[in-house]
């Protein structure tokens, strides 16, 4: 729902993916993290329709006017421990070089982290780059354990 | 399917999870990894068939005979970058500590990589404590980045 406010040229939305978002820089701000071709929009449908009628994902853009900026998405996993509780993870926060120090990647953290909340999840986790620690704990997070990783 | 070998009391079956695990001792084992009050047959029917029916999610249990010995969870999660490559993440590897020493843990480990290679993920990740970072390195992880949470 677009308000008066929405539209001024200067208004960033943050809200969840689609399928134009591939003509507006969102794989040039993936690939600021890592590798991200851009995908035929027959598969960006095809994947962006999966994304978002899947009650336990949430992929948020940052959008200001026909620019993503930054991007972030996030994952609930539903377990059996702790009374069937679900625990959110947040996954590929990027935000593109030229939009930094707007305070996006926090708005968008933020934001996955209230989605998280509402959802009834106990925990939200990350996993991130030594450096990068200083920033997730300003977004009240606190250092946990080791991630690993197999790559095949 | 059981065949003659699999039906002998010594035979250790790894399958996906099963409302009837409930009786089982699946949140036994549970409670040495974390709190796990046992759910009613109908909250556990109710994840169970939730979990079973989600494409992106597996949630194995090792049994024998009457018990299960232990258990490890599988999330694959759908991305838009790496030409919308799937990622694993593995979760909640527990083994009950009467079943330590028989590789139960690895076994389980096992499966789930088999099951994220078959796919197609580009990689699997988990977190873990430093106490068990060796095991996952004889799993065939490599320690990466820092997990880092925030509790509701």
């Amino acid at each position: 729902m677009s308000t008066p406010g929405c539209t001024t040229p200067n208004h960033i939305e943050i809200r969840d993916v689609e399928v134009e978002d591939l003509s507006r820089g969102l794989f040039e701000v993936y690939s600021q993290l890592t590798k991200a071709p851009r995908l035929s929009e027959e598969r960006m449908r095809d994947v962006v329709t999966e994304l978002n009628s899947d009650p336990n994902r949430r992929l948020l853009v940052a959008v200001k006017g026909d620019s993503v900026l930054a991007t972030g998405s996030l994952i609930i996993e539903q377990k059996l421990l702790r009374n069937a509780a679900k625990c959110a993870h947040i996954e590929d926060i990027v935000v593109h070089s030229d939009a930094r120090g707007q305070n996006l990647g926090r708005r968008i953290v933020t934001q996955l982290v209230n989605i998280a909340k509402a959802e009834n999840c106990y925990k939200v986790i990350l996993d991130c780059s030594t450096e990068n620690v200083p920033f997730y704990e300003k977004c009240g997070f606190v250092k946990k354990e080791v991630q690993m990783a197999q790559y095949f």
